[in-house]
């Protein structure tokens, strides 16, 4: 890896000599994932500069790294011809996200000058939801049909390999009308003689998904099987695309940040660079919908508290203990749900489990719920020399603490049974109903033990 | 995929049976990765029966996807001539891992029954530490002498490709005494004529890993790059090993779970494993560390509440809206420091960005702010009917939401420049500040207006 400021400190000095050679150099030994990089910390104008001293094909290269808004900003600044020639060097699947970005017309105006045979396959994906198997998949697969022989077959794979779009890490083997019958490994290609058909010698119990398929549930397939790539079929087991393991890997990143976004109450219907880079309403849109909900929830705790005004007027200092009963228990909430719901997503917990982790975390959370309850019992009586307020207060802590941790396991486990994203939801719903629920407990209960406090 | 559970009774069904003849088939059908899952469910006794009913092949594919517990209760039970056989079926560097978790006792006595040339293989794996790229590495890698020619090295490839055991996603180059010289992609080498030497259309500007990089950067540098695998050097450039793209992946996700953990004050110290399953007074050590530094940072907050307690005994009521402003500026902060954490983790945020992110966040922290806080002063002001307590409300909600949005970005940020991971310590840490802190301006607020309220 390289140490990107340095690199762009270089191109910026080679880019003030007169002579473009040192700066067309310097770019060329950089790697596009890298120069993807450098390209953020560019100005709009720098980057168009670089940009157009780049070969096609390493701009096409660099286009696939780079996030929308630049693909957009750089397509947009060349002349329509030049973006088509390296649009045709990109990877279909990558053409059909950039296009999925841009409206109607802008995304015509480019297919327009696309060749018709690459132009139709990508309106096809295209046409596919963007989160599904179908929006995932790269339409150029390297397929041969079940009667050839493995010589042939091979001498086939030295002349696609020239060309360096089409992956070969597995070989499909499909019938006439393109049914998907069958893969072979190039292991086993290169390990047979090259008389045999393929057919006698590919694996025929495929693991394929749908062009429907949630992109979700195809990125946990690749990964778990450690495939390197995996055939996508329609409906009629039709070979459509394949799916390669770093698009999975793509995805299943996406699905963590997803993760992370949704369980600090962030919603995950806006994009992730919409967020970090976009305007700044885009932001406020994300982050408002589940403070309305927080706001909400506190305003019934606000109430619970006011219902006891009663015994808050009697005993004012009762107040002060609010913050570490609500602070403690939002935390062990939080740690609970974190737990189930990472590895309900890692796929380490099922749903079949549930009782096992209901059990387990109910036990953690009353032998900590115990410990926390003691000492703050124990730091209250010594401060105030109160010793009801101080079994008060650690009662409080005991209930709080282990009622968090048994709602932080129950509730992503109930909403993952109908089928609701227990990442959405989890966080600030616990914490809120954690806090009114606290406060209920802790105001009870001083409310109950009055007369014997004072 | 496959519908776990179902498959589960269709084994037991199986199982019942005195012919052992259809379990023995049914189990055949399952995929390993699939059959790691359902052994999750059965109890040991089942785990052991089916186990010994696998072939070695199978046994050691399915021994690599299993946890730690069940790898040991799994070889425990079989005899050591029969575990060694197994074990010999695995690649190194699961071997390593899986003795690695054992007693140094136990690790020898497996050693002793495997080859010589093995064991020591695996011993130099287990010398490196396990979160290095030498504890991840393979050492089993395809090489050839940069002196062969393109059709010697086919016929070689064809010959290590019957063995199941190394992957040829590439071919590394070396000199006579193992100095890494080049890679060659198998695309190049299939698409070269026979005579040309390996070393005349090699890449020579190979991207490698040292044995002693962090595993997190080679993930990182393996994803990033889209690699299939990554060579491993020494000191001396000597080829110790690869990396493959799924022991990336793994990393990458393990990384996102250490994430998740630290982010909500789980220490990660502790393996995932021991948390989920293992001993409970494990879980509880790993939960402890930080509830123990809110506890003082929330006795910090009682302290402060304490402080104004001749304002409280004056006007009790404020204390109700205690929780309504530690909710919603734990919720806002807790948002800011998830987006800042994950897009420093994805590389999507820099430090060298970090300016542009504290102005963004503390422009979408105050307009939230503002529009939070005119809802809560116009709610108090219309319920409790003192427009005084609505200002003093609204504004503190202000002041606190803005806040902890910027300490939120801010703080992953100083972590970050001083090389502390930002995930840790964040979370809880900031949720803690932020009642502290808002507390204090609360309660300033109302004391200065104490005398407008009443």
């Amino acid at each position: 890896m390289i140490d990107t400021s340095i690199t762009v400190e270089k191109l910026k000095n080679a880019a003030k000599s007169d002579n473009k050679q040192e700066l067309i150099e310097e770019l060329n030994n950089i790697h596009y994932a890298d120069l993807s990089e450098v390209f953020l910390l560019l100005t709009p104008e720098e980057r168009l500069e670089y940009f157009e001293l780049l070969p096609e094909e390493k701009a096409a290269d660099l286009m696939e790294e780079l996030n929308p808004q630049i693909q957009v900003e750089l397509l947009d600044s060349i002349t329509q011809d030049k973006a088509a020639r390296i649009i045709l060097h990109m990877p279909h699947d990558s053409v059909a996200d950039f296009l999925a970005d841009l409206s109607d017309t802008e995304s015509e105006s480019y297919l327009a000058k696309l060749p018709s045979r690459v132009s139709s396959q990508i309106r096809e994906l295209l046409s596919y939801d963007e989160e599904s198997a179908g929006g995932l998949m790269n339409s150029e697969v390297l397929r041969v049909n079940e009667s050839m022989n493995v010589g042939d077959t091979l001498e086939y794979i030295r002349k696609m390999a020239e060309s360096e779009r089409v992956d070969f890490y597995y070989i499909y083997v499909v019938d006439r009308t393109n049914h998907l019958r069958g893969v072979l490994s190039l292991r086993k290609l290169i390990t047979s003689p090259s008389y045999i058909k393929v057919e006698e010698i590919m694996a025929t119990d495929v693991i394929k998904v749908n062009v429907t398929d949630d992109q979700e549930t195809v990125a946990d397939t690749v990964i778990k099987y450690g495939f390197l790539a995996i055939p996508v079929v329609d409906d009629y087991n039709k070979l459509k695309g394949i799916i390669t393991w770093d698009d999975a890997q793509e995805v299943s990143e996406e699905e963590a940040t997803e993760d992370f976004y949704a369980s600090s109450g962030i919603t995950t219907d806006i994009d992730e660079d919409e967020i970090l880079l976009g305007r700044i309403s885009q932001s406020v849109r994300a982050r408002t919908p589940w403070l309305f909900i927080t706001l909400i929830g506190e305003f019934v705790a606000v109430n619970v508290a006011n219902h006891f005004n009663y015994t808050l007027e009697a005993l004012p200092i009762i107040a002060i203990f609010m913050p570490l009963l609500a602070g403690l228990g939002g935390n062990i909430g939080t740690q609970s749900i974190t737990i189930i719901v990472r590895g309900l997503s890692t796929g380490q917990i099922s749903l079949g489990s549930s009782i096992y982790h209901v059990f387990r975390e109910l036990r953690v959370g009353l032998l900590i719920g115990l410990l926390f309850g003691v000492i703050v019992a124990l730091t209250t009586f010594i401060w105030k020399g109160n010793y009801v307020l101080g079994i008060v207060v650690g009662l409080a802590m005991i209930i709080n603490m282990t009622l968090a941790a048994l709602l932080g396991t129950v509730t992503p486990f109930v909403l993952k049974k109908f089928d609701v994203d227990p990442a959405v939801a989890s966080g600030p719903f616990i914490a809120t109903t954690i806090d009114v629920l606290g406060l209920a407990i802790y105001f009870s209960l001083v409310t109950v033990s009055l007369r014997y406090m004072s």
